[in-house]
């Protein structure tokens, strides 16, 4: 048996997130589908983490074992003949079976972009959020450095996910602007559910004045979901990098 | 009755172009019926100039006629109430009834974009063509060039066409790169049928040594559509400016 590390693109526009769910085609299955087209049989992908219906990934990392004796490098060519034009096999090679996608992972870098003005640009649709108010960048950005550290984010998961350990920490958390763009690029060592969605929610609540300034430090003390803000849509969140401990997908690809 | 001036950014993937067609969907219909939706009448659209099925417009200029009493800069947002979110109007003010987006228009400028290497990135799978083999970023540059100054470009129109002067002055033609992006820029007094994505075709297949260097020359001096390239696919062109003796798109919206 060969263990076989890739790191794939996405758009997640059509699917209803990575892993497979009984409602709507994943990419994870279709990714399945394209490795039973190649290697003649099925096997299971491990992904680094789930990412949400509607949520993109510029580097997501998976593996998958097999007997399949193709070299290494030429899984992502013969993956991607079979894959549709949103999903893409950027690199593939050959790992030890000690590595594991999601076991392995040590810290995970989001993005959540934003575009402002008055009418939406059409070819950033699918990948920005567009929010017609005005934002005032250091609001935004004093939100964003809240963030920064070890605290439990119990108060920023969805209501329903049954995670026991809701402490994680952030290393980077951080609003850039570009043009009429607005990116929030946050890196930590995992992500509850909707974590980064109801971190992005609550900060442009309290831009728009409808939650305190103080609404961070107050759901970190309470962990009540109730002060933070609602989970801001799926469109605008990108994975964009996963770094492990002897291996970043930034490396690899020459690009976050 | 007033004359409101719109400008319009699309992606042309969901259409048969800009011109309403028997075969399919067009931008201008989908505007025309808008503009029915707001003002209660069926008015006729008039374009700078048709863009190819599958073809995006970052700035494309049109004009109608209606006796609303609306004020001529909120059409625009009540158009996108009504529009798809693949085509919005951008702007719209009211002009004097001289004003024709067609035969007023003095220049164009559109873009080509291609994305280089091993594999097509999903996010611009619509809006660049992906080219697998080498590109020559000096024989490319070289080529551009011919296209320079006033030419016959007879050899460069879809066969079928019927336009009579086929004379056109190209006042830029460069590409830029930008990481594995290269785009062509092309600016003129007009352009023919598919002639700039025949331009395109052939400076790649000069490229990729199809075709001989002083094909653009020959293509000129024989006028014979045999000597100049393939057509390039549609989905790797945008309309990016018009400019008008008084009105330039690029100045109105603060980017090209």
């Amino acid at each position: 048996m060969r263990r076989i590390r890739l790191i794939a693109e996405y758009e997640g526009t059509a699917y209803v997130g990575w892993q497979t769910q009984p409602n709507g085609i994943a990419v994870q299955q279709k990714i399945e589908e394209a490795i039973e087209n190649v290697t003649g049989t099925r096997s299971a992908l491990h992904g680094s983490g789930r990412t949400d219906s509607g949520v993109h990934a510029l580097a997501q990392v998976a593996h998958f074992d097999t007997t399949a004796r193709m070299p290494a490098d030429k899984f992502a060519f013969a993956l991607n003949t079979f894959l549709p034009g949103d999903i893409r096999i950027l690199y593939s090679d050959e790992v030890p079976d000690t590595f594991h996608s999601r076991f392995c992972a040590k810290r995970k870098h989001y993005r959540y972009s934003i575009q402002t003005g008055p009418h939406a640009d059409v070819f950033l649709r699918r990948t920005a959020l567009h929010v017609h108010a005005p934002l005032d960048f250091d609001v935004l950005q004093n939100a964003a450095s809240e963030y920064l550290g070890e605290h439990d984010f119990r108060a920023f998961m969805s209501t329903g996910s049954t995670m026991e350990n809701t402490v994680r920490s952030i290393y980077f958390s951080e609003w850039t602007m570009d043009g009429n763009l607005l990116h929030y690029d946050v890196c930590g060592n995992g992500f509850l559910y909707n974590m980064v969605r109801i971190m992005v929610g609550t900060m442009l609540e309290i831009n728009a004045g409808r939650l305190p300034k103080d609404s961070i430090r107050n759901a970190f003390s309470t962990s009540e979901r109730s002060l933070a803000g609602a989970t801001a849509p799926a469109h605008g969140l990108t994975l964009l990098r996963v770094i492990y401990p002897d291996f970043d997908t930034k490396e690899i690809l020459g690009r976050p």
